[in-house]
């Protein structure tokens, strides 16, 4: 088998306290990726999706992640590659990782399943480095993982897989693009000690909410005292937003990844119907385009379609 | 029913990551206190251990929790209360807690137990804030709750009952007093957002290990890379103890709150036995007294004895 096609999640990163250590892989949108191993050297890409990005490899995150693959393995073959990317860059819905993520457990699947999980996701943070300026993986890791999970640390790589209680994601996504680049500039590099110990206190009942299936708990963990008042300030009308689909019932949530995009745990379908329709009074008005997805967490990550 | 007696029992914050948001109650060492409602108003307060502590309600822990608690009742009663403190001051292993927490709670059975944990945290903070000039909840939840405890908030506060796995504590007390309040302003008012986000990934690790009873993931996750470099320097040959422990086999572990106790934890007992050893070799040369105690979670907090 030299040829195979995988869907490759959205993710949200961060979730809400959880600065460069949370994350979770959502059912809607996804990527595609074809891909396949021939025995002429290099990669090849193709995107048939219309965004634009760059087809070199050295410049294509797929391609990056591809090419770290790659230096672990015997030399003599290549891929070709084609991407259908329906996450818009730049959405903050782990539209690089996505690609990135994809494309190596695609070459894991056409190699044999050489390499581990752990393995993927450093290869996979080649293109987050290239997207972003810096090795993350909140979002690559549940892009392969599936799920909520955990990095609990980078350096060395140890990632969490978290158990968690059924969720309705509501997702509005204002097609404004907004760089993960510029996105980490504003963040200031020093936090006061008091702001640290509440966001822990954050993750501490976050997670503990998750496993324990405690609702209440996780929506009043989902609290960011350090990252949210820096970076909401670039999303239009996030308060209002994030309090009116509260007040509707939404357990919390927060800015996706680095924004623009803005999403919402519900416990019932019906309360994530009324987020849906908080999100669209709200934004409407507002005179650009949004999408908004309704959906769920994806357990199962990069998936074998094909 | 007009006098009760209870057992208090010592209490370790932090948890190594988790500074002001973890704690976990003992089952060795414990002060006891014998409480007698009376219809005489006020309180009155006699010590029996021989450790000198004052005597007067608005200057002793138990008593200030007291008295934070009757305010919250109907005039015309009044308190003696009796302590026997084997929860040495300045151990690091909550001994204001312990009296602060046993007062409330023998006064809340006396009472026919109006009053909810909750509620006696509360009271019970007023005399942390006696202690170490600052209300902390870490030392009283685990003292009151029992088991282990998080403090996702102070203000409002919110207290989680963690789940954990059966764990042996070794504890070495070096018999020099540290104050807390000493050992606070050590600490500096911001920290670095990329440690910030190392600890709270450590905390995370810490929380998700102990739901799911992974002792690994427990031992990588109790790492502090915020406030035990700058408070282990007041704790003699620390950095040894630490390493020393961990090879014969000790999961982890740190300074007991603000110290100079020291912790470990330990899966089994024969290793529980050999931290031990250790501990009594690194310190029998330095020439000043120490003891230590082997002992387990407690899961029951302040318990009526009689």
């Amino acid at each position: 088998m030299d040829e195979v096609k995988v869907s490759c999640p959205a993710t949200i990163a961060n979730m809400v306290c959880g600065f460069d250590i949370l994350g979770f892989a959502l059912e809607e949108p996804k990527d595609y990726i074809l891909l396949k191993k021939t025995s002429k050297r290099g990669i090849s890409i193709k995107h048939i999706d219309g965004y634009g990005l760059p087809e070199t490899p050295e410049q294509n995150v797929a391609g990056v992640s591809l090419l770290e693959l790659m230096d672990h393995i015997y030399d003599g073959i290549g891929f070709e590659m084609v991407i259908d990317k329906r996450i818009k860059p730049g959405s903050g819905l782990g539209s690089s990782a996505a690609s990135a993520a994809g494309a190596v457990v695609a070459a894991n699947h056409l190699l044999g399943n050489v390499f581990s999980n752990n393995d993927l996701v450093k290869f996979a943070m080649a293109g987050e480095k290239l997207a972003s300026g810096v090795k993350h993986a909140d979002n690559i890791s549940p892009a392969i993982f599936g799920g909520i999970t955990l990095i609990r640390s980078i350096y060395p790589l140890d990632i969490v897989s978290l158990d968690g209680p059924p969720f309705y994601v509501t997702v509005i996504h204002p097609q404004i693009e907004l760089k993960t680049s510029d996105a980490r500039q504003i963040l200031r590099k020093e936090v006061k000690l008091k702001d640290a110990i509440r966001q822990w206190g954050n993750i501490g009942g976050l997670i503990a909410g998750l496993m324990k299936y405690d609702y209440d708990l996780i929506g009043r963990s989902m609290e960011d005292v350090i990252i949210e008042p820096m970076r909401s300030i670039l999303i239009p009308r996030f308060d209002e937003l994030k309090k009116s689909c509260i007040e509707v019932g939404a357990l919390g949530g927060g800015i996706a990844g680095s924004g623009p995009s803005v999403f919402m745990l519900s416990k019932d379908e019906e309360v994530a119907e009324k987020v849906r329709r908080v999100m669209k009074e709200i934004y409407s008005p507002l005179g650009f385009d949004f999408h908004i997805y309704m959906t769920k967490v994806n357990y199962k990550g990069v998936e074998i379609v094909d």
